[in-house]
């Protein structure tokens, strides 16, 4: 098992930040909004930020991949480990994908905006991300020259891009928080301060393995750093919070019950849906997080929740398959897994 | 741990039969019966049984143990391994009860009849445990004389049990029966054939872990031996249909896979009560039945199912827990005993 890939690992403040990623829209002024564009013109632009990446001195080496002509299920599998946009997963031709090997820069070319800059780092590190995006940024700009506006800053098909083009977001497990119901009252609060909060997978107001994004909105009239900053002090917060809710957590004997059973039924089941699979990976999370499964890591828990997504395991398989056999091959893998990590008691 | 009792071992047909027991209702002709004598006449009678059976040449070796004196821990936990009735463990001075040292023999004096001379054999082995009870019967019989009337044979308190006084039961694992609904039906079968069959834990229409009662229910006008013989030929036949309906179960994937997450459970859960633990042995049961558990077999179910009961719990324990403690001893024991055996996977 390969376990360079950001996704496969945990980073700073890794109990509760799962990744940080840093996404910036770019435009080359000379052509439309892709939604504009004819297929010669996309072409163009696809070619010509490709050749732009490739050019000696560029901060990190990148493979292009040809999204269109991709199995659905390798598309829908760069959705699920974030490294595109569902749209993009179901584009025409005219698009592309540049990908670091770690994968933890993407560069989407003819999605909604010509360019998007994409980088991700496992735990809490805004600068780094935003840093890699940053000299990516630099290095393209000095070639294909981005659209530019002194007054409004970057410019971007939706206006609510315009300006640094600067989407900062954290991915953040929240077990407790969710568990005391205290979600609600944290997304009015980070909305009164220009950020915004909302479950990463499902759509209930209980998202399913309690994983959420916190991303700033505001991209007019504030700078990068000034946002990231804005960011860092909400998350704090909110790690803290979390934290706190989850000492309370521990008092409680059937949360350690619940922590170390769902382990047992991920160790054992031989078949598994995704729903369940993630309510149990994020009570086997919040224990790796508190140290009580030895053996069960964090960077294990990440790599499971990626290689259980449904076309990640479609992926890894080579070929489709029926609901039933893909329960049975989720199970399979995660058992797999957790037994290669020695077994926890 | 010691593993001679005969609830701690599994034997022939173990994958359908729990146990056999034998037991024979017997009265001493000198005395009344137990509900009308005085606490000396009682006395007096415990005073008999007992000298008799020390008596050399006794076939079975017997402690005396004053259950009217015991916590009552200690009390429920004989109810618990089917050593003595329920009713027994509620009795006051004058009654007593001999116990062999593997608790396959067990004599109660002075419950609701003078003796009730009891043999338990794990599996299907209703000859052995007759013919224990039968030697042991004899040689009392020869030195108390027992109440015994020509036409009505022997003379017991209630009339259900006049002639044989002899009730031959045999404990059964149906959970494919159980799951079929099947039982119902064959209840009324067994019934004409004047047989009983019943939950042996919980009064609902499914009981607790599957497990069931077999128990001829005419003792007079039939021979012991012609008893045993009806109460072999069906549970053959029931054995054959549960066997049939496991075969069934093991098509659906889902059977699979709730028999592994149940041992799962037991192997990781902090907490489990009573009713979940039947629950979730019974799935573990079948599943060593049919071979799909490595490491996992009946003698340890059948340990486990012993050692996981209320009272004998508590008895381990040598003091009284509130039910949240309980709950915890239950699954910290459940758990240790599944982890000396080492981990299936």
């Amino acid at each position: 098992m390969n376990s360079n890939k950001w996704y496969e690992r945990s980073g700073r403040d890794g109990d509760v930040v799962i990744s940080t990623r840093v996404r910036l829209a770019r435009n080359l002024n000379r052509y439309p909004f892709p939604a504009e564009m004819n297929l010669e013109q996309k072409a163009q632009v696809v070619d010509s930020i490709c050749k732009a990446a490739a050019k000696e001195g560029t901060p990190v080496s990148l493979r292009y991949i040809d999204v269109a002509n991709l199995p659905q299920r390798e598309a829908l599998s760069l959705v699920e480990r974030h490294l595109i946009s569902p749209e993009f997963s179901r584009c025409e031709e005219g698009s592309g994908l540049l990908l670091s090997a770690d994968e933890d820069v993407s560069l989407m070319i003819n999605e909604e905006d010509h360019l998007r800059i994409q980088t991700m780092v496992p735990g809490l590190e805004l600068d780094e991300a935003y840093e890699t995006a940053d000299q990516l940024d630099s290095f393209l700009d000095g070639q294909l020259r981005f659209a530019f506006d002194d007054r409004l800053g970057y410019l971007t098909q939706c206006p609510t891009n315009l300006g640094t083009g600067m989407r900062a977001s954290i991915m953040l497990h929240l077990p407790a928080l969710q568990d005391s119901g205290a979600i609600q009252q944290l997304a009015n609060t980070v909305a009164k301060l220009g950020l915004t909060i909302r479950g990463l997978y499902g759509e209930g107001s209980k998202p399913e393995g309690a994983i959420y994004q916190l991303s700033n909105q505001v991209t007019l009239g504030i700078s990068e750093k000034a946002a990231i900053e804005n960011l860092k002090g909400i998350a704090a917060q909110i790690i803290r919070q979390e934290r706190t809710a989850r000492e309370e957590l521990c008092r409680n004997p059937h949360f350690e019950d619940r922590v170390w059973r769902s382990l047992g039924i991920l160790q054992t089941a031989r078949l598994l849906t995704r729903d369940e699979f993630m309510a149990l990976i994020s009570n086997v999370r919040v224990g790796a997080a508190l140290d009580m499964l030895p053996g069960v890591g964090l960077d294990l828990v990440s790599a499971l929740i990626n290689a259980a997504q449904p076309a990640t395991l479609l992926a890894a398989a080579g070929e489709d398959l029926e609901p039933g056999a893909r329960d049975a091959l989720r199970a399979k893998i995660v058992r797999e897994r957790l037994a290669e990590t020695g077994k926890a008691q």
